[in-house]
């Protein structure tokens, strides 16, 4: 294969979890697909941040400066729920089950790897904390972190943050056992958690 | 192959998971073994129900009439974890987490497979709960099933039998995610039992 | 997750392989990076047909237009090794064992997804094959498709459409075990063409 | 779990394959078992070396002194298949397309775990080879080794060993791509013995 082939692929390698094998794949079946395709697959990515946009509010993806979930007022605004990436809110809102509001932070704490408290959306999360709990009597704060060391260190960040905060009732996600999964085959540190958070 | 040797291997079929490949490698690999092995492995089988057997009181495995935690002193008598196998048992006594007592159902509740409640330890266990209800001020009836269709339906009948009981507080081992997984990947019904057993 | 997100999103499921959520993770991943990686990925995709060409010999990845393998004068005119795809030249090229040259069908016969022979470079391959052998005395051609039905009825359809030129030897790639597989878990048509191609 | 209990489960474990897990839950599910099923298993395993012999021309798997594939008239004495264990040779034999005599090795050469040449039945396969030499024009000697470091040892050694012998033809099993593989996936050990391998 000659150089700007192997230049090409190797700009694939930077989508996260692309290897240099799939990222050959891929160019070799781009150059498969009609003029058309290809051609509106990289407009796409060469403005990809002119077209696509965050929400002001709650940093979801977003068209408008509001995003839909922040603007609909039938959102229960006693709820705001935590989490580290658009996916992640992405998940929990596909299931319909959860009614309130979002904040995504952009990350979690991981001092390897350069991610500190300022580099996430903190600052932003208290402030619109406060202006929530100027309206409601109580604003549940849903810690939704995952349940890794980073996610962990987050969590606890933001409780000893918001602690203190007048009308703030701070939650977390339950933890346990998985749907589908035996108790028989759990970890230590999933059973100790699912007693911990049996209810 | 024999018969003869075709008919040993499918005696070890009968034991769990085990396939009629792996069953033929462990007739081969006795084969290999020095004799005093095989004997000691037969003999174990033969005498298997004379040897062992199990607590009259939760039905965990046991030497005695009374199991080791049974017969703790310093074992925690308001709290009862109901599991289905001694298995589950053996892997949450494992985390050194709990400190209460346990009882053993003998399966769970598969109206497709014949287990109806009759089939288990229910009503011993209503024995039980009816003597340390008498010398506690409350008992917690903590739930342990598997989280599967069978385990909820059993969760769901004993719920159903203790909710009458003064004194009993039935709950049920946390749900949600699993140590080390992922917010983003997590199925539906996980991502709906971490928002219920929030706290 | 607004529309234009969703559209996006779409067109990375264009890439094979990559399903619904892994687009989603890329377009996030992108939207993280400097904006002249993005603009450079963008650019090489929008420009990949002008970028890259084929050799005009053997339709292997080529800047020029014949590639590097059949440009060099000391490789093995008297062999002529067939695949189906680029990826499957670069697997052989990469071992450094084979020093003949190459054809790049373009693909394997099945009917189902309307890829029959004259959709595959088969008519060249003849008349390379035609211009090779008025030079040597022989030429071998090394069958090299993959061990499934289309692979094994391309090989079957030139192998009737070769068997009668004068000068043409006619082999293919040994099959067999596996380097690190097992006797024993071997299947039964791995086994067949492994007793098939002893020697 | 009590001493017993643990003892017994551990007996387990020497069956290959087995862990800790498992062997419980082999104890567990025999427990459960009626009397007479697991009578059977302990007197099957207990009599296991009275119970099963092994041919004493190929040392397969056999009721009598010699097996049904040696004393079969219609089997070809002009082949003999060498394998390294009873389940590489009930694999072969099982695929029905092999009709020759088989030699079980008892193992493969691994200097590491103390397997040398006079530990394996080669002797023996020697003795047997120059009988069949006596009657027939060419006898094939198919070495169907594992194609991992100890079967390469002892097909090399074996090869060392017959090489000189007259009328002694040595082949080996076909390698190179296993059915349902693809090309680009190969490894270069197998691609190596696909090319070395075609015909």
């Amino acid at each position: 294969m000659d150089e700007r082939f192997k230049q090409i692929a190797k700009l694939f390698q930077r989508l996260p979890g692309v290897g240099p094998r799939q990222a050959v794949r891929f160019v070799l079946a781009l150059l498969d697909k009609p003029d058309s395709e290809i051609e509106e697959l990289g407009y796409a990515i060469s403005h990809l941040k002119q077209d696509i946009s965050f929400c002001n509010q709650c940093f979801n993806i977003s068209d408008s400066a509001v995003c839909s979930v922040c603007s609909n007022p039938s959102r229960d605004r006693t709820k705001m729920l935590v989490v580290e990436k658009v996916t992640d809110l992405d998940s929990i809102e596909k299931t319909g089950l959860y009614k309130g509001l979002y904040h995504v932070l952009g990350g979690a704490i991981n001092p390897l790897d350069n991610v500190l408290p300022d580099n996430l959306r903190i600052k932003h999360l208290e402030s619109r904390i406060n202006v929530l709990t100027e309206s409601v009597k109580e604003v549940e704060l849903i810690l939704a972190m995952n349940p890794n060391t980073p996610g962990e260190t987050t969590a606890l960040y933001l409780k000893s943050q918001f602690t203190d905060k007048p009308n703030v009732l701070i939650t977390r996600l339950g933890r346990g056992l998985a749907s589908g999964s035996h108790l028989e085959y759990a970890d230590e540190s999933t059973l100790k958690h699912a007693l911990e958070f049996r209810k």
